[in-house]
């Protein structure tokens, strides 16, 4: 079970990085929902290897299926199953691999765990999963859209470069996809750096939900803010997230921080849109740190099967910094929570909330 | 379904901050272990109010009264219920904010998810419902010590001043609970200047759990360190998690951070003992953003359910800064999050890991 | 989490039979429906021992404590947790019973699973768990109230003799629950000759739900008889279900049993107000098979922990017949049920179906 | 939600009966266990249609194509998706039903559920859904043999043809799927004689796992009864459920049907197997209800979208009588649920049990 995530909206995500496809199923999308595979493919196509230098250059087309749930163009209510094949799959690249545990890699976690791996790419803990999820996602977005509520994200740090302004719009137009302009410049300077390096640098992506009404998610166990957190340290290569101020809260006052509702609309949004787990009105802020990929290309230490060490260097095709595929990922798992929220807030209110 | 937690090791709280109880069911407890009344009144009496005068002074003895699970003092593999009687409850002190919003607290969000409201305290909201999260982790830390963990945890951060020794020794020995002996003293008189400015002050707190094996955790959508992500952010007034170094990885390199295997020992910790999801045998290590209390004595303004504003002095009894007490209920969340990881790894393997 | 039930609408059981107490949180209850105390009595009183000769002689009040979830005798939407006391406790009549396995109890199960058992009166496995069903029972027929869905119930065979009429209003007016007074009197004579044969006897109860609209349940997994059927068999003593005409459907024609709807309505209900796992509108029928109890006054041979045999004879306080208590119980579990549905279909559809 | 059955051992489905594909995603195999395309397609030909001329005429190979989960031959612990091409789809033939609401059929809550369908022979509601459960099946079936477990299962009853016998060798040779020779032809003059007057029959299957050691499955809520009664009950056109003697033994005395163990065993098995939910260690036995199929030949009233009536006579491809074509289905349904109780089983004790 460890594959699915959420309740009502419910996705299941399946597959290896070099075995046949990755995958998903949508079990719980709301019915009478137009959708075109076009609207999956667009979504997938941001987050498929290849885009940039800054990116690997793993040569994925990444096309989608969609199997089952849509019926004349509309969606049914039932599964909806898609399929990525992998095309560029090359497994033999990874034979020196078999008995080793890469450093920063999952290898050796899988090992003890499973007694058994597909050494090939990370198998099922590549990033290559997140390829369902996106699916997912997109799906996700179009529910929401009947909702009024919209979902943007960018990478807000690479390295010690801090994005100070949320233009949304200019995200998509450069490769690092920054939501400052100036900025980016910048965080693409220190990719091409580590890259040329061999090496690979972290970084912060935020995203953020618009529209979201006040209401939505669950007090104590399911708070809005712990879904999204699970939401998102369910991505790979994640290891902290923060709501709206997060841990810079910790250094304030409440006298600074307290958010003041006034005419049905917060002053200041300090709670990121969450309040005591349920959506306040307020923009939903999240924030998630991208540790730097594991895969490099300078040679490092690592242990063996047997109980020894070696030394690797893992050559070609990987990410100096995975922020920019990050993006769209913790986007799709924003939409994911919060179609899962809304549906079911609609269930015990039931109405449109 | 919004008050429950895990899979395997179901923990289900309830109850009002003014109501007549707060409580919890635990289900999944694994049979055959000893337990006393004491094991977890001991972890209550370290959350309860009024332990010294940085915390609140509602006075409450939080005794707890078990209810099933138990026989002949060991536990039955059944549901184990257990109560505290809410007894310093005064609700007349909270009239006045029948029909206010509170600024920074829950009010508004919930009145209108539900449409309704115990506007006694916060209700469902407040921290009081931690005494039943905490008295599920007193018996998972019991279950846990079977397989050989054992939580720690302390406060970190505290405004601007940060720990830098991490002696859990000294945890207990300080009213802030930090680990470090001598910030804790600059740590208290930060709080204490919150309270004497009727204002309060956020702060930062870690927990550290040793000795478990490899193997815990799941891949993909219930990583370890999404299922603690959504443990810490599920406790009132948190807004932010990491694992590991968190955060600052993204300013780093991965020729920096890769952990390294060696003689079946990671070199260094940076992952915070999950890699891929995975528990890697390295100590698990997870920090919690906590905010400011929103209660402050301090005149502020605040919406009416009428729809204008008024101001108001919230009086009396709450704590200027709570990371003492959400010590114990983040090494709770904790104990409950690996209790259920270990139960989920004996059911893959079919033997203890 | 095994004694746990719905995903939206959740019912969480606890207690042993001898132990404190046995109650129950529900979790999903919907805000803003009026509920006193009362209601919920109403039903445990119906559910409670020692109403008639017919039952057992245990005597317990079962007086309902209602802990949460209620605030100015509305509900908030939060949990409400429910307690009843155990009063009539006689552990010591047990207790040469501790190293024995009774013909037809669970005894042994029990031990094989968990290692450890309460032996007093079946522990966990008693009758007295349904308690807290039938009190999470009262609180779902006033929200399914909420939606015009009404829940009758009755014992329509007990041994061999079955009800022919379904005179709902006449149940309450007879001990045995039966839904024929012609026929609750030949009922209520096959029991009394079990009591004094010292012996037990089966019987079927059958519940139906009056004013479900078309549209509740789901396809394939989670089909509405799915869901009825593990509620019924999850109640002590029950070995089997049938929707509608069920077994006898085996040996009919499509041509007979074919439901037709016209102008809206079903002019027949082969199916029991259910196809393809959604309710189509019309009444839902479940019937349920009660075995005999296992208590029975006569000597039998039993199992020694030790691993010979024993004799036994268990004196004392146990139902001849447990179909009139079993009635509330059903239809409690298809209460909750239902429940769960309707939320479900709220939220897929987001408004009231 | 609604697609997924099981907690540890998941299993999900999608596809509608002619939309591209039907297939599904089991999360939660055990790791290690050699797996085969050839395992499953096995279980799929005793499914798939064609047969004989007691089955549907529809062609499909349901060649199983296997995308993930599996490495060099054996399963990796990680979610496995199985696929089957729709081939035979005859989207046109169902044309004239796009707006009529077939008697027997679940068209007419489908669409009042989702307020969209798809027409096309059942869409999800058909019966093409249960491949996916079959290939779960077999990789349940796989690891329970691990366990020492194996099921068996058999047509017991068409119309008012009863088998006496339970020679479970004979199940395979002959169309019925009878575990009884002599009853088998009967049965199949009955349901040829169905066919030939354009009728469907029902019947009942049994299936009967062997094996299975006491100590499986859970008190209260998650009773192995409830599990196994939703398993059947999910299947389509099932309508009723028994375990062990089920409603025979409403009309039986406790002093005759409380089973005896002596000696580590059963004396006999009333109960099939399973004592207050957990399994006793004798086989457990559990008879299904099947209905007639709804698609029958002979000209039938059917209620019109736009509220009127006609009349249809469904040409060609069903079934006459579905029960061969259920056993392997509730045969793997009753696998999944049991690989579900075993690995709770293994994270309760931490052992094989």
């Amino acid at each position: 079970m460890s594959s699915s995530f959420g309740t009502l909206f419910r996705v299941t995500t399946f597959g290896e990085s070099h075995g046949p496809a990755v995958g998903v199923v949508v079990d719980g999308m709301p019915p009478g929902i137009a959708v075109a595979a076009a609207d999956v493919q667009r979504e997938l196509d941001r987050r498929r290897p290849g885009q940039s230098t800054l990116t690997t250059q793993r040569q994925e087309a990444d096309r989608v299926e969609i199997l089952s749930g849509l019926f004349e163009g509309v969606t049914l209510g039932t599964p909806i199953a898609m399929l990525v094949r992998n095309t560029d799959a090359r497994a033999e690249e990874y034979e020196a691999l078999r008995d080793v545990f890469r450093p920063g890699h999952a290898d050796y976690a899988y090992q003890q765990k499973y007694g058994v791996r597909d050494h090939r790419g990370g198998g099922r803990s590549s990033g290559r999963e997140t390829a369902g999820r996106v699916g997912a996602g997109a799906l996700a977005r179009l529910a929401l859209a009947t909702a009024g509520v919209s979902i943007v994200g960018g990478t807000v740090q690479v390295g010690a470069v801090k994005a100070v302004r949320r233009d949304w719009d200019e995200v998509e137009k450069n490769p690092v996809r920054c939501p400052d302009a100036g900025a980016a410049v910048e965080m693409a300077g220190v990719i091409e750096a580590a890259r040329e390096a061999k090496d690979s640098v972290g970084g912060v992506v935020e995203v953020v939900a618009r529209g979201v009404p006040a209401g939505w998610g669950d007090p104590t166990m399911a708070k809005l803010d712990a879904l999204l957190g699970a939401a998102m340290l369910s991505i790979p290569a994640t290891k902290g997230v923060e709501i709206g101020e997060g841990f810079a809260l910790a250094a304030r006052h409440g006298s600074e921080t307290n958010d003041v509702l006034e005419g049905g609309r917060y002053r200041t949004n300090f709670a990121g849109g969450i309040a005591g787990g349920i959506s306040n009105g307020a923009d939903v802020v999240v924030r998630v740190a991208v540790r730097p990929a594991s895969s490099i290309g300078r040679p490092q230490v690592a242990a063996t099967k047997a109980g020894g060490t070696t030394t690797i260097a893992i050559a070609g095709r990987h990410d100096p910094c995975i922020c920019p595929r990050v993006v769209p990922v913790a986007e799709a798992m924003m939409a994911v929570t919060l179609v899962d929220a809304w549906l079911r807030q609609r269930a015990l209110r039931g109405r449109e909330k």
